[in-house]
């Protein structure tokens, strides 16, 4: 199996999402050039903003494999991570990701990723939806509680 | 309540989460001045590396509202959202956030938020995870059939 081909396959898993009111976009994980997960945008479906097809897949594949890192896996997408699931990838720590449209063709299509990947390296208060840093005492009390933790599992 | 006490719910959260094993990370949601969701982040308890605060808490209050936007809420979290979960903060299209520590905090106490910042603005086969775009013919397929779509509910 190649890219092309693991792409093609999320392509088709795309498409036919748009047929059942799902949005146009779907991605699969593989390891050792096998498929481990794949997963369609469901954002409308599920009525949670936050169910891009990259993130479900991720999620399942976490499962799949019982481990909340994904070393040596790739991600294939139909279209390239907005920054979201990008985030997700450095989270999970995917090997490799690899990508059909873009951006800008998201962009055509009416999805925000072109204008959130230009808010992103804003400063928060110079950002669309505004925000702003409240200074509190208490801000430093969780991670100090975390440096305290003797058990804790990093990630 | 004001700001500050938003955040300070969200601060003793984060706390309290470092306990049973969570990482140091809460958020809460609010409309017209009330708490509709809160969550701590569970990355390692639910074996999912999208597990951070916001995005679970952004998640359940669509769940609380029956909605996958939430135009006229307000996010408090104990730390600066880092890239995914700011991704997750556009797609959802909050009023505002707040935040009590940043970024550079959360680096400090070993987590990868302003590494992954650095990284977002970078050209795909520039950043640290290889990440490449494949030329397809059928790469426009999907948007082509959810252009055709006419019950397409816009996200």
């Amino acid at each position: 199996m190649t890219h092309e081909d693991f792409l093609q396959q999320a392509i088709t898993l795309a498409v036919e999402n748009t047929k059942i009111g799902g949005g146009p976009f779907a991605a699969i994980i593989c390891k050792d050039n096998k498929i481990i997960a794949s997963s369609c945008n469901a954002v409308t479906l599920n009525l949670d903003p936050t169910a891009h097809a990259e993130v479900l897949v991720i999620r399942k594949a976490c499962q799949a494999l019982q481990d909340f890192q994904l070393n040596d896996c790739t991600l294939y997408s139909s279209c390239e991570p907005c920054p979201m699931c990008l985030g997700a990838i450095y989270w999970a720590r995917l090997k490799a990701v690899y990508f059909a449209c873009n951006r800008a063709d998201a962009a055509i299509a009416g999805f925000d990723d072109s204008f959130i990947y230009d808010e992103v390296p804003k400063a928060p208060k110079d950002r669309k939806i505004a925000m702003q840093q409240v200074s509190l005492d208490s801000a430093h009390a969780p991670f100090n509680a975390w440096q305290a933790e003797e058990n804790k599992l990093l990630y």
